[in-house]
């Protein structure tokens, strides 16, 4: 199995100013492939310390994927480490000329020498070609050891790294690869409930590694197959995937990149229902998240972030004497919400959010994290009543991921 | 100056689940707290692996901080690897002890027992206690080294590295430290047109590194400064700061942790203005992003998703014939939009978002990315025409920004 170390390089990676999603996404390609990466290193635009750390991963691991460096300024300094390291000399790609003079003759600029050095890459080494910018990739093989260079813009990057794991694939026979990870996403119970259903399928899981994680209510079941085979290896995965299935139910709500609402928008979509969504204290994050699925129009009819009470009585019709009996945070206020813009927007299912986000805004007997929720959905009311914890964004988040999976499991007709 | 690595623990990190938020989070306070951090490194749950990492570490910065591996099961490595390098032996720490009874005494659970790893830290070491969960930090001091273990979960990790922090500041004199780093946030201009600016004060900046970013439209400088004294590095940060203030003027919206919503909302408070949204093609996310900020019930009245024609005419009475004779994506149907959420919810400003997020929808001289915004504030409307490009998401988000920042010109009395 190839080892991988990924090198990020960028000194605002190291000052904290941003999250380094590069390694993450890389890290996750790289699985995928079947290589095993065993280190992730993150380092400044400092030449000096970039050539110790490339140093110290060529000892460790057969291959080196590196991002950043690679632009137009005296800072972008991976080139000329890479060059110096393997003591390669650096020339200017013809192609890459090309590429640029056609990339700026559409553009007005006067800065086009700066970009010059941009086409510079180690002698004999394969050219990675960006197709959404100016810098050039390039992976080198040196002895054992191979070493890939992109660029640190993730929507540059991703493109070149397909391309670099299509010339991997390429160099390995197909049997040699294949899916080593599967995930599974519940919702609505506890990390330990599924710690302890993971458990109960130790019989498959002998042979892997399970991990599980929580992010927003979400706990996702990380699987790891180790068998060296491809075939026994997905065999494994699909034969625990079936038990955990059986075991947990409605709980799983997806796998891979699916979320809550991709999951609720396949639901709309099979039963052909519409939705309308009325939400305080969420804000318009439910309404949010279902409209990042593409072709939700056909099925999200209408969305009110009704945030004052006045805006509960006017838009959405919920009787003032209900906020003024029982508070705007209520369970009746939640029905007549979801009631409410059922019946405005001439939806088949009507969803009511109401809690109080914090931090301010408790009162006696309502503290910050209170939430109710309701979905009516022909004529039927669920409301849930829920406390959750954390910061106002927590609670947002909780909230909307829980009426989510209420709207889910109520087109799935199990609650 | 005190150099630094940071290692991050965990086998979801290596294979591309999770993006590493803990390495970025602890990179800004140690900057912050003057200290230079010079890599980080990920590595998975493995001993052999980890004590390697130590090794590197060791041989390389003053300063080292792990996060995760601190859990209660045998996947928790962390205690056990830096005992074995460090050869510290291991001892329960009755504190810890006494805190995990107290946890768990308002608890059912059966599983204390395997909590009791959690206790386990090196002889002789400071002992940092989690406020929020059952892992036990610490830190070592050997030789010249340090190193401190926190636990991988941010909500536990945070306080725990703050309290290290403290002592730290303690322990080095108050002169040696100074606030390193400082950061703008400008909107709306090129990211070519803010480092002309930078480069125009380069009378300023010779003492220091400056980097830009560009996020969502949002493009953030990024100043460093190197000066030895914390009182004279203040001073260069100040003088470019009000540099860049004159030249930049009110592009600049805010600095440090300031977003834009952040900003609409000190100028609604400021002057006392109430605020309605319509958004179509950004489904509530400007709702969403501007209920993130606390207090903002005082001044956002209400929000609404108008996703199909028939919410654009029943909900917020934009007329039916302005829709069939422009299109709903027109700069007739935004302006009706924004007046239609301010008369009905009675708010001095009212915004109207329309536009085409694709991946579809898009038809003949209207693309995909084709959004207009229009924000009207006591009778006057402004309305701007956007072609954004990217994914539908992308799209939101500049979408969504572009606005914010409408609202926040239009406050200013600048547009």
């Amino acid at each position: 199995m190839t080892t991988a170390e990924i090198i990020t390089i960028g000194t605002e990676i190291m000052a904290g100013q941003i999250v380094d999603s590069n390694a993450q996404h890389i890290s996750k390609m790289l699985t995928e492939h079947g290589i095993h990466v065993l280190f992730q290193t993150s380092v400044g635009d400092d030449e000096k310390l970039l050539k110790s750390a490339l140093r110290i991963a060529s000892d460790r691991v057969k291959l080196i994927i590196t991002t950043g460096g690679l632009g137009p300024t005296v800072n972008d300094i991976t080139r000329e480490a890479v060059s110096d390291f393997f003591c390669i000399p650096l020339r200017s790609d013809k192609e890459s000329q090309l590429r640029l003079q056609r990339y700026f003759a559409n553009r007005h600029t006067n800065r086009k020498n700066e970009y010059r050095r941009q086409c510079l890459i180690p002698e004999g080494t394969v050219v990675l070609h960006n197709d959404n910018g100016t810098a050039t990739g390039f992976a080198v093989l040196h002895g054992e050891k191979e070493i890939v260079c992109l660029p640190g813009v993730p929507g540059e990057m991703h493109s070149m790294l397909n391309k670099y794991l299509e010339i991997y694939a390429q160099q390995n026979k197909a049997e040699k690869r294949c899916s080593f990870t599967r995930n599974l996403h519940t919702f609505g119970i506890s990390e330990r409930t599924v710690e302890d259903a993971v458990k109960d399928c130790r019989g498959y899981t002998g042979q892997m590694k399970t991990i599980t994680l929580v992010h927003n209510g979400i706990v996702t079941i990380n699987m790891y197959a180790t068998a060296p085979e491809g075939k026994k290896a997905v065999k494994i995965l699909d034969r625990t995937e079936q038990a955990l299935r059986k075991k947990l139910g409605h709980t799983i709500f997806g796998s891979g990149d699916d979320t809550l609402e991709y999951a609720v928008s396949v639901l709309l979509n099979k039963n052909n229902k519409t939705i309308a969504v009325a939400e305080s204290c969420t804000g318009g994050l439910v309404s949010d998240k279902l409209t990042n699925i593409s072709g939700i129009s056909k099925f999200f009819l209408e969305g009110v972030v009704a945030y004052s009470n006045k805006a509960k009585v006017d838009v959405l019709g919920v009787p003032e004497k209900l906020i003024l009996k029982y508070g705007a945070v209520s369970s009746p206020v939640v029905k007549a919400m979801a009631e409410g813009i059922k019946k405005k927007a001439l939806a088949d299912i009507g969803v009511g959010i109401t809690g109080i986000a914090g931090p301010t805004g408790a009162t006696t007997g309502k503290p910050v994290g209170l939430v109710y929720i309701a979905v009516v959905n022909t004529g039927r009311v669920r409301v849930k009543k829920c406390r959750f914890r954390g910061s106002r964004i927590d609670v947002k988040n909780f909230s909307a991921n829980t009426a989510l999976n209420m709207i889910r499991l109520t087109l799935l007709n199990v609650i």
